[in-house]
């Protein structure tokens, strides 16, 4: 079947590291499983074998000295083998995708952060993903020094080593991608307690799918 | 120094496996080097260590699942990093660059040949290089079968997997890049003798260049 035919719908949740998107994700897709929704819950790079060989690449520190345009085009490579084996098979099917960072990360950090014109970035992510572009995403957006002192306990991987003023940037870019597509991009203040936020996300959600019954 | 900034040349040798353009670089790398020009020779992926380590995930038979897309966007990605490393710092100095392989090889493999549509190549192909389009190609045009018996004593990678009618399609590709080019890219019959050929790609060069002495 092609890439294009689809019959799902495709959520994907954005925000800097620390904003807490992960963890509403899972209580997301739980919720819609709940309402009888077909659910596959993802994050990049989603368990495909070789999405996780490039994003290794990505990660390692050794590789310092690779140039922005490279590490933009090997975020997109991995994520259109992750689109190819698991996402549009799964909308193909009628599944619904709900998927922990997608194409507005890269936007964010690699665009409004690193650097990247924004009309690259948007190129790149059009040839990555085709057809399966999400029809809705929930951008979390929190204080990066909040969001830090949250992740304080992990390891920081190559992308999270660049600092607080990077981050800064990075949420300055997921608010500017919420202003200037609000048809799919809804920004949620990620600053409150767990609970409160789920009960916006499924109320959003909800209002969006007209169908999630819980 | 931008990437833009350039004042070298950038001459590109393309060709199906077989068909003797590493050798006919090399010889022209040297004739180049005796008329005077600062000559840098390249192979893609160039021994930038970042390129090699994508070039492996490429070539890799273990990775049969990778998608079309996938793959053009790894090759891509290693050029970029070859680009920024190697080829925009020497044409900014005013270096003489011949690299075996550059973009054309993507458009006849995973365009011609592999089905990847035309222009989302040429999109690739764009981000992946920038400013540093060749200013010169060098297409080695020789029948299929007879570059399949030149490399029969080499071991096969992943590419060369891929057969007789493969290769076919692929020597076709170049040959229609090279009509659709012609100001820019020069096919030559590869299937004389190493001193005829090499005769007429030094003849071909210093026409174009103007100033190569011998």
């Amino acid at each position: 079947m092609a890439e294009g035919e689809r019959t799902g719908r495709f959520i994907t949740v954005e925000g800097i590291d620390g904003c807490g998107k992960s963890t509403q994700a899972r209580l997301l897709a739980e919720a819609l499983g709940r309402a009888g929704y077909d659910v596959l819950m993802l994050r990049e790079p989603g368990g495909v074998a070789i999405s996780e060989k490039i994003r290794a690449l990505l990660l390692d520190p050794a590789n310092a000295e690779m140039s922005d345009t490279c590490e933009l085009l090997l975020y997109e490579a991995a994520r259109a083998q992750l689109v190819h084996e698991v996402i549009a098979p799964a909308l193909a099917a009628g599944r619904m995708v709900v998927c922990d960072r997608f194409y507005d990360s890269t936007t964010a950090y690699q665009g409004y952060a690193g650097g990247v014109p924004l009309d690259v970035v948007a190129r790149a992510n059009a040839l990555a993903v085709g057809a399966c572009a999400p029809d809705l995403t929930l951008v979390f957006d929190i204080d990066p020094a909040v969001a830090a002192r949250r992740r304080a306990a992990r390891d920081e991987d190559r992308m999270e080593a660049k600092g607080l003023a990077y981050q800064h940037r990075v949420a300055e870019g997921f608010r500017a991608i919420a202003a200037s597509d609000p048809a799919r991009v809804h920004l949620i203040d990620a600053a409150r307690d767990v609970d409160a936020i789920h009960a916006d996300v499924v109320s959003f959600v909800k209002s969006q799918l007209r169908t999630v019954s819980e």
